[in-house]
């Protein structure tokens, strides 16, 4: 059993999942047979799932969402869709302001837009049932396509402040949403990177955000940006298709590949890179290319193992910025989950199940 | 007779558009007859027109461009073209200052640059006459692709103020331009939206710029950027590919599809949607997400009404930051596209031929 | 022998390189033969090659890199590669301050990378190896596709001023990597444009970059960003395809046609433009289109030449902003390119060959 074959089969296991509490929805996945062993792929979507979700004020006076009580987290829980999937979001706001849940992509009629202007906030203490569907594409009436829902959203608060939920979004009301299409590649782990302000997932330059991972893993970034300032998104030594999926198609596909992408408020995307290919091990630098905004600490790490678990020319004690805090390798990829979510409060390390 | 069946044979008839007075050029439209109701596609071009423009100054101490003396209007009237389309335009500069008209997209020579380098700018009470251009995609004698004129293109002042035009483009001299392929989907409606500075098409934020379209409408927004900042555009409840269209090509175009798009200074882009699909009828905003700007109004409405005219939910007194004004609900299609021709000067709510 | 027969074969013949020194480097380019005159395109790579890199302070206190001693500009010198090939680039720090080279784009293990953080910068008067490896796109073993190197890249410093070479690149520390694939059609001429904070490659407003080329001449250019701010590129008359090449890749391609295009810092994209096409000769400006940038004199001029030399409505003394200098029209090619290399130190007229 190789390593890749063991890190897939862990995570469909489940065990990471439990052992981090239920920190994303999943709703189905599909593991492909093959002597090639090719990647895991989405399924066709037609679920529907009911799921809690609260906001909560968290102990250093930010907000949070999450899907038990006491166990919010900045970003809020990844929440992954297949095309043809409903969720009913039963939101109960554990703060003491009116808060909301807003979403981008999805499908929703206007009263669950989450804005005060149409009356589907929730006051203290409330609770709202928010219903999100998506739809694959396909054929209207007329003849013409109609794309699908399949796509690198989010959700995040929209009154929390003002009626765009500035002061929500600045405090952490923020989440990813991933909606996959059938035969969508599957990562082995999703990282979620919002650019809010001058914060990464609103940690401060000294608690820099970091994820791990073991060469030939393919990672999948969703890359949020909230707040007030444009930012540019780089990882160094890796580099992705800048259309739907951030993976080419095959040959035909014009998109270009790039490694650097400029984003502003709301927008997100998403990539997929293989942890390491033809560049191996290291301690791989993301940040923000805005130069004021990197040296003031928007800066995390890409921290790719060998299969030995060591990580080539790595001092966990020093990074640029001055950003670093993980103490050491992490060999069991369990335990380092454990860590990572706590270092984050659960948002950091979201994985794949 | 459907609902949008209706819609388009009136477009077509002509009544809105001479209601509403000569506020766009088109070049001639098809319609496609089908049992199955296509929608109606673009023409091949080849057309040449001859267009009179003035720049003149608004009672408010702004300028616009108008088709007639006394409408100028901010963004100034949509000029659509199809490929292979050239257009003459008798540019009449009414303002107490050198002004001009640069055109972006198509294809010009130099004399008609609109640039005081190029002393393509006319003086007060001047004329000139700007010939643009445009061809449809085909192959060079070497074998390699030329791209055609296609695109959602606009035009601006360039010598008011400064030589850049700063001072011009900050008082509204600008407006939408649509080149058309052959075989492009028409709109049923076509909706400019300017983020000029810190306004939407000149408006500050108490005269919020809506539309109102009904659910099933094509809606085509034509999104161009002006000035110093940098904004994100964003749609509740709606979404569009990232392409030349905005429309994905079918299963096999890459692009992403976004609800949200970072965009800066001359940037344009167009794109349709079918307002309330899969969504239903609702206020349903739009805004830049920088939150500092939507919080400082720019934000306005896509008012889509039930086939009833009613919008669920709706009250016309409250909007996110404080930025509506329209009064009620509009059954009748040709009175609101009246008032919209009034409200905006004529600017904001031009109809599609 | 037309006009575009004879630059290509004199460019190919390599007088035009020897004029101006080592400013380029390309592993091998093929000449396509036909009686239809087809563009010359990039041959499959694979060559590995050793090349010497210096950083060096400049005459006024910046900094630049150079192939040889005494020969940095700012831009630093283009390096072109074809998908599969690797270069060795032996660095030199003549200055007297840390400095590195990191790159975007290529494959590197992690002790090329250019950073403190790794321990691959050098300390003044040291010299370090740096490998750049690049490969084609091709199937990975799991079945998936994997992208090619190809794509318009560049190397900076990361490590002067700040970890994140904040100093560097403001100083000039920055140059334009072309990874090509095979087929990809090569130009007669590559432009560097960079813009960096308020100054195009670190040129300040009366010392505008300008390129030169007669109609006709297939002109590439490598637009790159660094810095603090967000800009917008703009060229009059002309326009791209806002893909991997800049060139649409026939009917299909869905990839919008641009002449506008917000970046950020590190954000780099190319582009090929047939000077002229359709719209002749001119002075035709290329600026930021932020009004405050472009009044600063973020602007430079794009001279295309008629066959017999002359540019039409064209004076040399005036130009938006003020930025103007060059002084005449230059017939002879191979005198323009020394001078355009005088102009800017070698680093603003890299010329393929």
């Amino acid at each position: 059993m190789d390593r890749r074959t063991f890190s897939r089969r862990m995570l469909v296991g489940g065990a990471a999942a439990a052992a981090t509490g239920v920190t994303s929805l999943s709703l189905g996945a599909v593991e492909a047979s093959s002597a090639e062993n090719p990647p895991r792929t989405a399924p066709a979507g037609g679920v529907t799932r009911r799921l809690k979700m609260y906001a909560e004020k968290l102990p250093n006076g930010e907000l949070g969402y999450g899907f038990e009580k006491g166990k919010a987290s900045i970003p809020g829980p990844l929440i992954e869709l297949n095309e043809g999937d409903t969720v009913h979001i039963d939101f109960e706001n554990l703060t003491d302001v009116d808060a909301s849940l807003h979403v981008h992509g999805v499908d929703y009629d206007i009263a669950n837009d989450g804005t005060r202007m149409n009356k589907s906030h929730v006051e203290p203490g409330g609770t709202r049932t928010y219903t999100w569907r998506t739809h694959a594409p396909g054929r209207r009436k007329d003849g013409t396509y109609e794309p699908g829902s399949a796509g690198y959203w989010h959700y995040h608060d929209h009154v929390v402040g003002t009626d765009h939920g500035t002061g929500g979004i600045r405090k952490g009301l923020y989440g990813p949403v991933v909606v996959r299409r059938k035969g969508d590649i599957l990562p082995d782990q999703t990282c979620t990177v919002v650019f809010n302000d001058m914060m990464i997932n609103n940690k401060t330059a000294h608690n820099s955000v970091n994820f791990e991972a073991t060469v030939g893993d393919r990672l999948e970034f969703v890359m949020i940006t909230h707040g007030e300032y444009y930012h540019t998104f780089h990882i160094h030594g890796h580099r992705w298709a800048d259309n739907r999926t951030g993976i080419l198609t095959g040959p035909d596909d014009p998109s270009r590949v790039i490694d650097n992408k400029i984003c502003g408020p709301a927008d997100s995307f998403g990539l997929q890179i293989i942890a390491g290919e033809r560049v191996g091990a290291g301690a791989w630098m993301y940040h923000c290319h805005v130069q004021s905004h990197s040296d003031m600490g928007m800066a995390g790490l890409l921290l790719v193992k060998k299969l030995d678990g060591t990580i080539p020319g790595y001092e966990p004690r020093h990074v640029a910025g001055g950003a670093e805090k993980k103490t050491g390798d992490k060999a069991d990829k369990k335990s380092a989950e454990k860590d990572a979510a706590k270092d984050t409060g659960g948002g950091a390390g979201e994985h794949q199940h």
